[in-house]
């Protein structure tokens, strides 16, 4: 199939070698000329902007937009809106607040256009591991597309059958799923991540805890001096906090135990946050996705005023100097 | 190598097996004989008592204590530390406190009997699966015994290997680890399970966003009826929260999307409560292990006496009636 | 002064009392004629409309608003914004969310209306103790309209005067506060409520535990039979905890130490969840007061879907039935 | 009545200071000579020792231990129950673990001495406000030296008396309380400090968030620039959150709004860990207190091993780099 990719990012770029490694037509453009052209070299059609990839494409035409969730992502879906014909579709891949494409996609539907959000999982291995692709909008337009979301997708590979789905007809086991009308893409994205986020930081707290075993606080008797890469790797191995993000950090821990390379400041994308959101506003108690949250807000300060607020308490209080080392 | 096993409930048991079919020739011995009789037709020496199961054994023997944490362990212990000899091993694999690991091993030490903590994770599924083994103690008896445990954990599989560990030599990729002094295994399993306490409490949470993305407090244009079976299947593919947890996840949800088997009310073992101590002795911040074990306590509760205190508060400064309905 | 009440609800009524206990005249309406009468028999001028109510008045006009935030208080101000005349001015002293006052107070100065948000503070006991003050918008209606705020705020009163204040000059001794442009004042009080959650949480948790010292679960000889009743009260005199919650407290515990009236399920208000959600706009961390929401969400469930998920995959990796039993 | 007193630091020597204004016959010891001296001034007797300060009390003699909780504690009172006769009184009124007191008091039951633990609470305000005293031990004993405790707590004073205690009998009122046997002084102190974490941290977050309504990271008519000093002194007028920690928030704004005498490093002493592990072995959810400790511990460290792995995780799987700046 043919396919239009505006935004050759990591993400973009990789999406468009993977299309074309299975087979399909991609025009492409970017704001940078240099990846259009590293992507022409690849087979892939570089456009010099929008108008000329529309013109580039066959009706019913399919534009799949990569860009930064916001400004940039809207900005293009607009000049995209006044290019294309009634019949095309829009999809847009990134990391879009959910309630902006239900807004969006009213607005495309009133100009004969489809629109589809797809949430994008795979980060830098996508390119051989394949996308994870979670889909909103109309079923029509995915069905149509649905050639494209297979070739991104990890597709079924050696990964066991699940149990009691032996029924079902689903495109779940190949790794992209229809999961309602638009903005169910990116919701479903968005709690992925969300629960990406308290996973990090359960482990995070875990090894956190291995590695201050052997804290001077401790009594001698009582401290272990413990080997976080052995562990993390013997834990790949039939424990059940097997998982991808444990071999992450298994070979992170390999490379440094200290993992001297990084100072400790996190920072968050809008899914962890619009997360706890959506957590409010249907009254759900989310503890572990909330703190993984502060946890890196906090990450990024010195000290929180909050933290001033304290010491100044205790002064008043008790007259409580505050702690003049560390840890 | 021979072996003796005490406790034959399910994980003894399966450890037996798994044991004998690597060619382990094993004497065994529970309070309730129907399991050492079944294991008895599968090639197993059944033992009446602990002294039988000792006589049955050349020294250097090796007995592996397979019983609940607390009094049953400590019993079966004592006893063992009279019947044995000088030389001999007594091996913990149940969940046993870590500081207790150290407070027996220096007791058994002075009798000149060696003791191995053994934190064994695989539960259901070791048998087929293999056991990741987490071991603390004398390394001369550990490396005595490391064809046990060589056969009991996974070997290296087909997982595939971790980065950076091309010039290191560990049995870790074999999913068992010699992690330190007596103590040391049983803390680093408890630190497992405080992390799958984590991971499980975030994946929970986020299955509950999703399920309530179509409650009736939403606007109706913002609601979505959401497949949660479909969902944890899409994520098995190329998604950065594949793990385990979400395979069963995604089976529980195949089998039955309401989980209406379930009521909600979970329990909790030693292993999350001490994790929490671990990290205050520390003082190390652990948000995410701590509220997922305060999940479980509230689980297991019609109210709690802080939500009436609430309650009161409120009636007192506000005349607020208490909320009538649920949700 | 004058001054027009539109809600005579709890808040509303009481404010309209205290205000003519002051000297000032009030013109006051509510949907339902009952409130009105009685407030007619004490001196206020009933009327039967918003446009009686505006008539009722001289201008420059001041018209306070006290009804539920949301629809009610936006349909009463808009219908008011069609009524009065340039130099009026507006109060909506009731919960509003802060980003609503900056929308609408726009929308009223384009018709040379002033618009003032107040955050209200003192719920039932406000009558008798007055009112803690928090007000948003233009300085000069603030300025003109003191009096009212004024006779409505507590004052001095026998509390202590703060140390370093010597030299300030602002009414927040009087306990009225102006604190900045339209929102601000809603904003403040979101905060105190927000507050008002966290030490809620804190003394509910603190009591809750105290409570369960008694615990069958725990051992014989470390159990204690308290008395809560006494506790909260000996903590009124010179503890660190002093504070009106822990009066109110004191009261509910001395009434019923079983609390036996309440059920547990506690509502909450737009307040807190704007707090979090303010909290996370700025990437502030706000551990507590997120806590203290949730246990208010979970508080109105029997269950939580997320439990079910937990119970389901503990039968997934160790077959472990749920508790049975609570507790 | 007669009181020894080891231990001259200030919370001992301010009690001996009330004591004698009380008009009671105190005998001090410290290891320290400078502050027995000062005392000696205003009328107490300076003793060289323990020994020379039983000697100084005549049978049956109290003797109040007012020294860090532990090692120094727990040495002072071996030495005193070498010393003392059957039917003498220790009181030890620091920080002492409760389980410690019902460990130590049946110690010296055996040697005919009773015990009693003291929570003690008023900080460098009590010598004039007067202590509240929260006391575990023999009612008799308690009974005894009632005088000592009347002296030292606040009394009635001009607080309010709450309403249904009409009918009660207690100390309460007068600010100290006998709450149980032995480990019941101590643990409602305990818990005590574990709610006072709890309010500071939800004054501290609150604060932090009015603070931060003004960054630059929120759009420009959203943001505030509040007056925290005129803030938490309008709160004292009748609002909810009124309370004796206000007050001194309110001082400490007023004197730098900015609290930059503080870097924001807190210490946190045993009460908090302690009350978490209550709430563990009993299984009560303790959000608010637990992460009012958590915040303490994050706060002395300029980052945890935590995030670095969270960092080291979002290399891995997004290739993201680490943010460079704050905030």
């Amino acid at each position: 199939m043919q396919l239009g990719m505006v935004g050759l990012g990591r993400m973009g770029a990789n999406i468009v070698r993977r299309l074309m490694r299975a087979g399909h037509d991609c025009a492409v453009h970017d704001a940078n000329p240099a990846p259009g052209q590293a992507l022409a070299a690849e087979g892939a059609r570089d456009c010099s902007g929008l108008k000329a990839l529309v013109e580039a494409l066959a009706a019913p035409r399919a534009v799949w937009v990569m860009l930064p969730a916001g400004a940039a992502t809207e900005g293009a879906i607009a000049e995209l809106a006044g290019l294309l014909s009634p019949g095309d579709t829009i999809i847009d891949g990134g990391n879009t607040f959910w309630k902006d494409d239900i807004r969006r996609a009213a607005s495309l539907r009133e100009k004969g256009l489809t629109y589809l959000d797809v949430g994008t999982s795979g980060g830098v291995w996508g390119l051989e591991r394949g996308y994870c692709l979670m889909i909103g909008g109309d079923i029509t337009a995915f069905q149509r597309l649905e050639p494209i979301f297979a070739a991104l997708a990890p597709g079924r590979g050696d990964i066991p059958e699940t149990r009691h789905r032996e029924d079902r007809v689903s495109t779940a086991e190949q790794g992209y799923l229809h999961c309602g009308p638009n903005g169910a893409g990116h919701y479903v994205k968005m709690i992925h991540n969300g629960i990406e986020y308290g996973m990090m930081q359960a482990f995070a707290e875990g090894f956190d805890i291995l590695r201050n075993a052997n804290s001077g606080r401790l009594p001698a008797e009582q401290r272990f001096d413990l080997d976080l890469a052995d562990i993390s790797e013997v834990w790949r191995r039939g424990s059940v906090v097997t998982s991808w993000l444990l071999d992450l950090t298994a070979e992170a821990l390999a490379e440094d135990g200290d993992l001297g390379e990084f100072t400790g400041r996190v920072d968050d994308s809008g899914e962890g946050r619009w997360t706890v959101e959506a957590a409010i506003e249907q009254a759900t108690p989310a503890e572990v996705l909330t703190s993984a949250l502060y946890t890196r807000f906090r990450s990024r300060q010195d000290h929180t005023f909050a933290e001033k607020i304290l010491s100044a308490m205790r002064k008043g209080f008790g007259g409580h100097q505050e702690a003049k080392t560390k840890g």
